[in-house]
């Protein structure tokens, strides 16, 4: 039967070529008077990006502070600086300009700040933020979906894991989409988002569905979607229109609509958290192409329909018999990722045996949790299996 | 090439069994003290509705005032006085408890009350609202979509004519969910609302897409589910599943996302709105029921592909022959109308020949204007003929 759920997913797009010259008046609008800008490391300086932005800020005198530096996978390093800011300027607005890395640190600046514990609470799941600055975002990569969605994902360097917390507070108040600023995506990274994005769309709709799901629909024609226009974003980088879908795409991939009114639980995520978390070089996105096909493979006997669904809708595979329709489904995936130029094994990202039983651990707190996806719960024993199965 | 946009879809969901005795809660999070409280004749008395809702909002010390007798193709009349009674009891929010009429009477009284124009300026396109006070509402029947949508159709009763407008300021703030609050919706009104879920998907579909819109593929997913679940709820009065997701199928017919990004005109809506307008015995649904498949058996030649798209995926449809497809999917949908119980003919509803001339006066403001379709344009000529045809 249909859950009873609440749901929301408010943040407000401005797409379209130059919208990011508006950031000014939209933040007006939100009552935004000194604000903090999250960046990365030089990329939206050298590209003039930041240039037009504080442009358009000084146009309304909304005053600014930068924090520079957010990496990939990012840590709470950079929120622990974002802090001491927002308090010594007191600073009412955060603004993002980057992808998930970038959005992720203002997020959780905007939930820690003013949060009288430590700021790894939230991440660790032993708090829940009660109240949130307001967080904007410009964004310039399709792929983490952060800026719609209420997730914030942060390294801890310490203990080499990434933690994830959900919360309406962070869903962005806006998001400003500009196609032609992700042209400069370098191939590689757009392939790594397109993965990205296919992923939060798997993990929703191979969560257990009842039937009759609007949200299964939706998830099934975002992922013909991608797979469409990911490969044409991947193959000419200056397609406005591919540009623009896979934005989209991303945005809409990790808003909520692609699982709305259904539980859903992110296995394949949790087995690659733990790979880059330990391993700062693999990017997200690679990880999960690599795993993904092993995940398939060890659990679509559980849910064979589902594969086969998927496959006949985003790759017209037309074969009858269930099995071998969920395996081609399977295969054909994997082809993508090998058109996306992603790697397929782990070792060929310097993943060695010797590391799988700690990767292991880590997705099982040591054997002492599972993932408990509906139709086969996540458990150290399968996750080690996957994880070698890709080696 | 994908257009620029702004898009934004605020509305909170509270879905589920009982969900409106959390109405008090709900409304003292947005800060609500003295509510309207707009309903239509007697039903959500006699089931004990209202009590349930007055009941927790005394639980907050919220107080309110009740507007009562919302007719179907509500008029301005009681536009009015909401007005005066938001004015005389200082209002600060307005409460809808029922569908469609009852929640754009609200909309109305939401948008006009503080306006020093004319209450019908709005709807005649002479002004647009700068402010509103916000709308929260109970639904009690999947149909207009309104509880997520930002459109307020109001009829004038001096010439018969039926006005919409579109705001994102009277975008409701929250929409409480009971699907079983919809099991005492009659058949034939269940019916109506099935339509006219169906038809605010397809005037999104049929209008100008580019090549790989995620809102087509949203149409698509959406229009297949509303089929499969409709006659399920149709005949089905109390099964919750089905109530469940008609409702959830309403909202989100009508919120935007299965037209994100596109542009979209609504000619189907325009003819029926003539008829109900003119016919105040004739709802809407059954309008809609009767006048698209006079307007796709005129218009399918002009955008055959997607026909026969829609019919593969809501029938699946196999036929390669593509106008053979693209008729036979006009035909499983009569078929489907038919065994909703929707009359076929405008002449079973009262409408006669002499009639014809005033109504595609009406679309077309006397020959003076043309809905705008893509992909041929809706003049006093073609009203006249798609009227003539389902006559």
């Amino acid at each position: 039967m249909m859950n009873s759920f609440d749901f929301q997913a408010k943040t407000e797009i401005y797409f379209g070529k130059g919208r990011e010259e508006e950031v000014g008046k939209i933040l007006k609008k939100h009552n935004a008077k000194n604000i903090l800008i999250v960046i990365g490391k030089k990329s939206v300086i050298k590209s003039g990006l930041l240039g037009r932005v504080t442009h358009s800020l000084e146009g309304e005198n909304i005053t600014y502070h930068i924090l520079q530096g957010v990496r990939a996978n990012p840590t709470f390093d950079l929120v622990r600086e974002g802090n001491k800011m927002v308090i010594e300027n007191q600073i009412d607005f955060i603004l993002a300009i980057g992808g998930g890395s970038v959005i992720d640190t203002a997020k959780c600046i905007a939930a820690t700040t003013y949060y009288s514990g430590d700021i790894k609470d939230f991440n660790l799941h032993k708090a829940s933020p009660t109240s949130a600055l307001p967080v904007g975002v410009i964004l310039t990569i399709a792929a983490a979906g952060s800026e719609m969605s209420a997730s914030c994902v942060i390294q801890d360097d310490e203990t080499e894991i990434k933690l994830g917390f959900l919360s309406d507070l962070i869903r962005p108040v806006f998001a400003i989409e500009n196609p032609e600023l992700t042209y400069s995506v370098n191939k590689e990274q757009t392939a790594y988002g397109v993965v990205d994005i296919l992923m939060h769309t798997f993990e929703r709709y191979f969560s257990y569905s009842d039937k009759n799901e609007l949200a299964d629909e939706f998830a099934l024609g975002l992922l013909k979607n991608v797979v469409e226009v990911g490969l044409i974003a991947y193959n000419e980088p200056e397609n406005y229109d591919a540009r623009a879908r896979i934005m989209l795409d991303s945005t809409i991939s990790h808003n909520g609509y692609t699982s709305i009114g259904k539980k859903y639980v992110f296995p394949v995520h949790a087995l690659e958290h733990a790979v880059s978390g330990r391993f700062a070089n693999i990017a997200h996105g690679c990880g999960l192409a690599i795993l993904f096909p092993g995940w398939a493979e060890r659990y679509y006997i559980y849910d064979i329909d589902k594969f086969a669904r998927l496959g006949r809708h985003v790759f017209g595979i037309k074969e009858t018999k269930k099995k071998e329709a969920a395996l081609k489904c399977i295969k054909a995936f994997k082809s993508y990722f090998k058109k996306l130029g992603m790697p397929s094994r782990l070792s060929e990202v310097g993943v060695k045996e010797s590391d799988i039983d700690a990767l292991a651990d880590i997705v099982s707190g040591k054997g002492s949790k599972v993932v408990d996806h509906h139709c086969h719960p996540l458990d150290r024993e399968t996750a080690k299996e996957i994880y070698l199965k890709v080696l």
